[in-house]
Parts: C-alpha cells; structure tokens; sequence
C-alpha cells in the first residue's frame, strides 16, 4: 500500500485557510495542528471561540520538525508548546485553555460545578459512543454491518438530542459538548454521501442543534475545503486509513 | 445462567466496613457504591483522601431504590447526590469533587495547568490501555489471547512505570493518576493466581509504584476481603461477567 497517507493536502484551505494566515506570528502558545483532523478541529475551535494568542503550525505527518519531535516524541496532534513543553488530545487540551488562560471569555466550561460535571459526562459519551460509532460506519465493508452501524449511530445521537436545550447543547452558551462534537457534524456528508446516512433521522432535536453547531463561525473558521477531505475519507470508507483512532476501531480497542 | 451475580455479597466487608460504618450519617453529599466495584473506588479514595463528608449508600444492583433511579435512571454507580440531583462516571466524580470541594486538602489534581494536564493525560491512558489490556487479560479464555494480552498489559504498566517519580506518580503528591489506577492495583492477585500475571514483570519502576499504591491507607480503608471478590471474579475469568464494563470488553467496544 505504500505510503498510507501521501495524497493528504499539505495545509488548510478555504475559510480554514484564512484563519492559519491570521495566526502565523510567534506567541508564547504554539498550536501543532494537521487542517484534517476532527480532534485537531475541537481544539482549534476551542481557541478561536475564546480568542486565545496562538500561532498556528501545520504538521506534515511525514516531515515532523525535529523540535516538535524533541518535545511531543510520540509525534500526535493537536499538540500545544507551552514554556517549551508540549500537551496533547484534544479534550485535555480544552481543559488546559480552560485552566491556563482563564481570563479569556467566554469560557466553554461552566463555572458551575455541577453543570461542569454534567457537560464532562456528555462529552465522555460523545468520545465513547458517538465518535466510535461513527468510525464504525465510516469502516464498515459489510452491507448488513453498515445497517447495524448506521442504527447505533442514529440511536446514540437522538439519545444525545433529546438532552440539547438549543440553539446548544446548554441552550445559549457554547460549551465543551458543542466543541466535542461539532468536527463530526460538519464531516457528517461522507455518511450521507456513502452510508445512507441523514441527520433528520437521528431526530428533530438532533438535527437542529447539528445544523446549529455546522453554522457556528468558530466551527466554519476552521473547516477547509469539502474536496480536500475526499481522498482522506476515501481511505476510512475503504477502511484502509491508518490513523491510531482508525486501527483502533478495527481492532476493536478503545480510541486512544 | 439465571440471574448473572446474584452470588454477590451484599456489602463491604473487613477494613472497608469500617469505612462504610462512619459514613452512615445523612450529608449533602449522597456517595452510591457498590464495594466490588474498581470504578467505585476510584471515587471512594477520592473521597478518602480529600475528608470530605459523605454518606456512604450501598447500591444492591437487584433491588435498586426507587429515589436512586429516579435522579439516575440509568442506576449507574459510582454515583453521587448532590443537591438533589445525581452525577455518574468515576473520574467525572473526582474532577466534581474537586470543584465543589475546593476547601478539602490535599487536592488530588494539581493547581499548575501544565501539570494538571499532564496528570490528565495519563489518567486518560490508564482508562484507555491499561484498564482494557487488564479486563481483556481476564476475560480471555484463549491461550494464546492469554499469553498476548499479558505482554499487552506488562508492556502498558512499563510504560507508565516509566513516567512515576515515586512514592507516587507525582512524587509525595497523591494524585488522580494514582487513585485511577490503584483499584485495579488491589484487584492485581487475581491475574497473579490465574493468568501468570507478576508485578515485577512490568518492571521495578512500576513494581514499586504499584506496592506504594496499595499500602495506602484510603486504598486499604475502601477493599473489603478478597474472599468476597473471588466469586465475582471467577465470572470475568469465564467471561461471563454482564457489567457494561465487561460486555464492552467482549464486543470490543470501548469501555463506557
């Protein structure tokens, strides 16, 4: 198969592309990124909607810079640098925001501890049930598993529906849950296209807050262009992908 | 099968008894447990450690309280009733009780962000690969499955072993990387009896971490005997288990 990825487009496009342009000057915040991945996104979401200084830098997945290697061995993004350390994942990075530049509003978990733990439950189920469920349709070969797959999928998001109070997950305010789960949402025409599937499917509730968070600015600021996530996704549907969350669903493992 | 755990033994037994017994005064801090459970005690440490008043409610999984399902319909345990309302999902928990509960010392998650998130991205990577290597170890009846998943395990702890400063994860700090992992530390000599599991074998970093972990007293003060865990146990080492935990493992689905 050679080289799994080499027809990956080398950096963001589109509106996407505008906002790299917009952060390319140093700051004590260094954001590793690759323009293509979900989990990249709800960081990269997270910073813009809280208007943190951050300087932008693509990872080429087969050129990592030495330095970010020095400090990230593992070489995974979203990564951060910060003081000359890196963090990485992408929820643990939002938290970090949170924790580490406070003062930036709004934040996107509530101060209250309750409804803090209440988003954190909802974005543990989007990451164990929603996210897998969607790689397992993306990867489906088999015709009767692509069914069984698409109904998971459908049942977990209107479970995840009938919980939204709207236009958000926590009505008004923009929170982790909406960060957690928006670069699935606005990746979602791949299953139209080649999995039969339709966000009305999975409900009313459900279709409004996905068409909410798809028009979001943070969520469109950061979203390249649909024709440069073909070849990317022609691997997942081909289940050839070789991304660790990839291998995982194959495997049956847990999502790294 | 009939009723899949109905041998369970109805409460805490030995130290964790007595834990149980000075915890039986109404709080506003409502704890629902069951003692065998490793997530349970995840949250039960938690509490421990930080002195934070609760009373302790033991959940029998057959004959659950209608108040108790009414506030979690789900009836998952570890839960919480705070205010009225519940919360679920153990290091949910302990992020909760950190935020509700900031005046208990010691904090088990560090005030730095840095390593606050250092802390959370190891947390996350002992739910994600060492947790699943230790219950696929034990629900595997193949024996070459036995012999891979064991390798797994060792290789996932030696890993991590790597990383501990000593005493503890942190150094002297106690923190959410020890009580995520210190549960499934006390349960080890089940894998020692059964599956040629040894400690060593992870390396002497982690043999030392994991001996400190279960000399703790709110690790000892939250184990009942081990008597009363076996015929729980002797149901994963058949795989016939029927937690959500040990039916995601067999499906090889991520672990909710």
């Amino acid at each position: 198969m050679g080289v799994p990825d080499e027809h990956i487009h080398p950096v963001a496009t589109g509106v996407a592309a505008q906002t790299v342009a917009k952060h390319q000057e140093p700051q004590d915040l260094i954001f590793y990124a690759g323009w293509f991945c979900p989990y990249v996104q709800r960081t990269w979401i997270a910073l813009e909607e809280r208007g943190i200084p951050y300087q932008y830098k693509e990872v080429n997945p087969y050129k990592k810079e030495k330095h970010f290697l020095e400090i990230n061995p593992k070489g995974l993004v979203p990564a951060v640098e910060y003081q000359g350390k890196a963090l990485y994942k992408s929820l643990i990075l939002t938290e970090f925001l949170e924790d580490a530049y406070p003062e930036y509003k709004p934040n996107i978990l509530p101060k209250d501890p309750y409804t803090r733990a209440y988003v954190r439950i909802w974005v543990d189920y989007i990451s164990k049930t929603i996210v897998p469920a969607s790689m397992r349709l993306t990867q489906a070969q088999d015709p009767e598993k692509r069914k069984e797959y698409l109904q998971e999928l459908l049942n977990a998001q209107r479970k995840l529906g009938e919980q939204v109070k709207g236009p958000y997950f926590l009505g008004e305010e923009f929170s982790l849950v909406d960060v957690a789960l928006a670069p699935w949402i606005v990746r979602d025409w791949i299953s139209v296209k080649h999995r039969g599937y339709r966000r009305e499917d999975a409900g009313e509730a459900f279709k409004n807050y996905a068409d909410n968070l798809a028009k979001r600015p943070s969520v469109i600021n950061t979203s390249s262009d649909e024709e440069h996530y073909i070849p990317i996704y022609d691997r997942y549907l081909r289940d050839e992908a070789q991304s660790e969350a990839a291998k995982a669903v194959r495997q049956g493992r847990d999502i790294p």
